[in-house]
Formats: structure tokens, sequence, C-alpha cells
């Protein structure tokens, strides 16, 4: 779907997420008679959620994935690169619904600085001063729009027109790529709710929902569609499921210490809403070994509302308690080891150089 | 993915349903190691969803798409006949999301006379005594659920490893499909929430939520499969919308004036729940025109926890009206039209005998 492009394995980011963004929009262009037969209601809800994707900043999953593709010796100017662009850039529409979807179930209200989408469709009911109750009309219809996205993801890698062969090797990573990140949110609220605050929970949260979703299937994607062989996948997996975790362990660290006005999100959000990372998992360990009064002191203030001084507190135990360090000499240790893998293995130099990159930013970004 | 039958051409209901569950149970199993993989939780929840997706009755998505396959002349015993039974098979995971989220939107506690998933999970929360709101957990877990229903809709397509020129036909039709129940789903809680009650918008509701979703794009899959011509699939297309509409307009009646112990669900219901049916249109249009003061005790009762005495006095009026006239006339006009467009086609005459009979079954039914 994409005109040609000179210079596909060079691209800056920028670039490419033009031409992400590009692939995103013909692929929508073909699904609106089939939206506007149904009806103004639809145009106007499916206009919403496209807005909401064309929102979506860094495309960090197709980066991985269109990476692992030249990485794997794939040829960014063969007859077959539109379609694996198509096929990276499919994996907005599965984070689309990812992200919709998890905005019901965290009731989060905003979302890359605009509210999120069922509270948009709540307050448009509210407005119109629709029947029934207008928080239940939003979720409704943001799991109706989170579905869309889902199976727009699909049809976007069928439009992709893949030869049999390679859409045969792709089915299973795809299949895997999307069962695996929602077991990962099946388990993050079932271990928040059951309250399991082990270092092993919140490390296997991490793996699924995050470091197998974000990175290692995308780079899997990119390799596959070029054809790698089962040595270099393993390389794959070894790079991002570590740097995905480096990369979700500096997100936790953010969500507790970042700056709010380069996070855009307020500082210690991650405490008040009780979120299971390995960072409190760390702390409340070593805790329960030295300090018992603090294990309860923590347990009993995170996730709920605490006031500035109490976020203050908790940051001062939590390094006091050496959990900051134990989550900083993970991501190193995660980093090392992912890159040693890179290094010793028969990726492109030039993918080497970028996914160097793409690991540094991952793991020592400030937001 | 199917073991060979012989008969395949004149499967009995029963054998065809059989043929189904096969087919889904062998793809389940090849995602189980994936799901086992990300932990014990997600195990059990996954077996939840394939427990209500195998409690599911007459499937009869797949069903009329192997008739649209044999009714364009599909060769049942040909090598790609399981793959076309996996595509029918895969309608199942499609109608799984549909009902687990469509039960969320309506807050329906049972389905297919056991608790609905969100109300399971629910339950289980609030044994287990775990933390939060076991309502909005139970609907968390179930947006997740449904959602790997959609996704493994499409992932048992790819599986089905159908020859490139056939997938690439099939494409158009199967994202049609979903992108038109979604919308139909989406225009059904709008036109309840805006209180349109013209004859036109319930129309349109049955026209994509159930029509062109369970007989016409599933004829059009299967005679897709099939390599039908234009001609043969305007001819489904024809029936399917027609029949669609005619099944819809029985339910509508069932939902009011059917017999609970045949229906299994209390008589009434729909109009307790103010479901803004063809049936109730037509009242409405038929009160407006004559008796305002009916059509305001209508407007009024709708949608109300009305008592079985109100519930009867509706029955009367809706029949006094002519509006039950009125639907079963719009249903004889319909199955009559689409029989006869079926009947002059092409479609092979053990087809037309079979998907006779269907029509007779889904626009003549008591349950």
């Amino acid at each position: 779907m994409q005109s040609a492009v000179d210079d596909r394995d060079q691209w800056p980011l920028g670039t490419f997420v033009d031409a992400v963004e590009t692939s995103l929009r013909d692929f929508v262009a073909t699904q609106q008679a089939t939206v506007d037969s149904v009806g103004p209601v639809y145009t106007d809800a499916v206009a919403e959620l496209t807005s909401f994707v064309f929102r979506g900043g860094k495309r960090i999953r197709p980066a991985f994935a269109w990476t692992g593709f030249l990485g794997a010796g794939g040829d960014p100017h063969a007859a077959g690169a539109d379609a694996v662009l198509d096929v990276c850039s499919a994996l907005e529409f599965v984070q689309a619904c990812a992200l919709v979807h998890d905005d019901i179930i965290d009731a989060s209200s905003t979302r890359r600085g605009f509210p999120t989408v069922h509270v948009t469709f709540a307050e448009r009911h509210r407005t119109a001063g629709w029947r029934g109750n207008s928080d239940k009309f939003g979720e409704s219809v943001a799991i109706l729009l989170g579905d869309i996205a889902l199976c727009w993801a699909d049809d976007l890698v069928r439009a992709a027109a893949l030869d049999s062969a390679t859409s045969a090797r792709l089915a299973p990573v795809w299949s895997a790529m999307r069962t695996e990140v929602l077991g990962g949110q099946l388990l993050d609220i079932a271990v928040e709710a059951s309250g399991d605050d082990s270092v092993e929970a919140a490390l296997q949260i991490d793996r699924y929902k995050t470091a197998a979703y974000t990175v290692e299937r995308p780079l899997l994607i990119g390799g596959t569609l070029a054809g790698a062989g089962p040595e270099l996948l393993e390389v794959y997996s070894t790079f991002g499921a570590d740097i995905g975790i480096a990369f979700q362990l500096r997100d936790d660290l953010l969500g507790v210490f970042g700056d709010p006005s380069v996070t855009g999100k307020p500082s210690g959000d991650d405490l008040r809403e009780g979120k299971r990372t390995v960072l409190l998992a760390a702390a409340l360990d070593a805790a329960d070994e030295r300090d018992p009064a603090t294990a309860a002191a923590l347990r009993a203030g995170i996730g709920t509302d605490l006031s500035e001084a109490a976020v203050d507190d908790l940051r001062a135990q939590m390094i006091d308690l050496g959990a900051v360090d134990d989550v900083e000499r993970r991501i190193t240790t995660l980093t090392d080891s992912a890159l040693a893998a890179l290094n010793a293995s028969d990726v492109t130099e030039d993918a080497k150089r970028r996914l160097t990159a793409m690991a540094y930013t991952a793991t020592r970004r400030t937001s």
C-alpha cells in the first residue's frame, strides 16, 4: 500500500512514522464505505478511533518489527517490502485495542493528553442528554471500538497479501503475540486483585504484557517476514525479552521518580494506583526481611490516595530499602545481556547499531 | 484439521456441529502451550472461555457458511474442504466475542442457561475475597476473554492455510462481516440511548447486527471459498439479508409473545429491557397516527420493570394496533422474496432444499 520511497534501510524515525501512518490511513480508507453503510453514528465513532490511532506517538512496535526485518537481511526495496510495512503498521491497531480496553479496565480518564475513548463517549452521551447511564454508554462504545481495532489489525495483515509460505511462517508468531499480551493483561489484573506482591509475579507480567508484546514479538515478526533462521530468531527472542523487561523496569522507576514535566503524568501515580511493579515488589521483599514495620506501612499506603508528602516518604523508603538500586542493576544486567547476544549474532551491522540505540532509548529514557 | 468423513455434502446438522466442534477443539489445542506459559490464571480463564464456546448450540453461522460453500458447487471431499470447515468454525469465535462483550454491554446475567462470563469472574473474585470491585473485575476479565476469542477467530482462519488466491478473495468478505456486526452493535446502543423509535432505525440494526452477520456474510464466505461468481453471490446476498431480517423479526415476536417454557427466557423481557425492535416501532408508528394516548402509554411503559399484567396489556395493545400482523407480513414477504431469489438461481439443488429448510426454521421457529 506504500508508494516506493528511497533509503528505506536508513529511514530516520520520523520518516518511518510517516510511512506507518500512510499505511494505516490507506487501510482505513478501504474500510470507509463499509463503515458508512451502517450509518453516521458508526462513521463518527470510527473517526474517533482513527483520531486516537493517529495521535499515537512513537510507533515503537512497528519500529522494532521493521528493524527486525532489516536486521535479518530483509530487502526494504524489494517488491514485498510494502507488505512488510503493512504488517508492521498493523501492530498499531493491536495497540489501539490494548490501550482502549486497558483504559476501561483501569478506569483511566486521560491518554496521550486527551480524554480516553470511554470518557469521550460518556461525555457525548451526557451532553446529548441521552437515556441511560452515560459512563456505561461510554464503556460500551469503547469496548466495540477496541474490537474494531483488533479486527482491523488482522484485516491489514490479510490485506498485505503475503505469499502463502510467508503467511504460514508469520501465522504462529502473530497469533502468539496477541494471545500473550492478552494473557499479560489478564495476569496484571489478577495479580493486583489477589494482592500477590512478589517479584516473580511482577516479572511475569512484565514478560508478557510488555516485553514479548513490545519488543520480542515485533522483532520476531520482522525477522520471520525476512525469512530468518532459528538462530537469529533466538537472538531476537533473547534481546527482545531482556530489553522489553528493562524497558518496563525503567517505566516503573519513572512512574515513581519521573519528572512530571517530562513524563507528562503526575509522579507517584503508580503508587496511588497500587501498580504491582518489580520496584514495589523488591522494596517489599527487602522490608519483609529487615523491617516489618516499614513493610506494613508500604502495604498500607500503596493504592491509596496518597498526599505529596506521603509519596515523598514512600520514595525515600524505596531508596533506603535498596529497591531502586536493585531495579537499576536489573536494567543494566538485562541491557548488557541483550547487547551481548545482539553483538555476537548475524544481525546486519546497520541493524545492530539501530537496535543498540533503541535499547538505550528504551532503558535510559526520562519520559 | 479434520479427519476425512464421508457424506460431507449430506451431513445432518448434528454431525456438522460435531465437525465444527472438532475443528474448534483442535485449534484450541494448538494455543494451549502459549496460554499455559503465561500462567495458571490465564489457563483457567481461557478454560472458562472454551467452555462457553462449547456450550454454544446450533452453530447457525458455520452451517450457513458450509451450505453456502456446497451450494456454490464446493466439493466437500476435496483436499481444501478441511480448510473451509475451519473458516466456517472460526465464525463461532467471532460469535463468542460478540456474546461475551454484548453481555457486558447489556449487563446480562445469564446466557445459555449459565451465568454470563463477566458474572462468573465477578463471583470468583467475590468468593476469593480479592481486592477491588468484584463486578469491575468480572467485566475486565470478560473484555479480555472476548478479545481472545476475536483474535482466535482470525488465527483459525489463518491456520486454515488457504491458498493465496482463495485467501485474497475471502479477505474483504471476512473483514466486512466483522466490521458490520460491530457497527450493528454500536448502532443498537446508540439508537437505544437516543430514543430513536422509528421502524427505519430498528431495521438498520437488524440488517447489520443480525442479517449480514448471521446469514448473508456466512453464505458469502462459503460461496467465496467455493469460488462462486458474482451472480450467485448476489443471490446469497439477497437471500441472506432477507432471511436474516426475517429471523430477527421472528425473534422480536418471540421476545414478547414466546412461550417461556420453549424460548428459555421470560416472555416480555424485551419490553422490560426497552429493546428497539421493529415490532415496537410499528406499534408506536400506528399509535402515533391513530391513538396518541396509547402511544404515550407505550413509551412510558417500555424499558421499565413491568408487572406481568402490564406486559399483558402491552401485548394486547401491540396486537390491536396491528403491529403483530405488520411484522408477520414482513416475515412472509421477506421469506417469499428470499426463496424466489434462491429458486431462480444456480445454487445446487441439494443446497436449495437445505437453505429452504433453514429459512423456514429461522423464520417459523418457536424458540
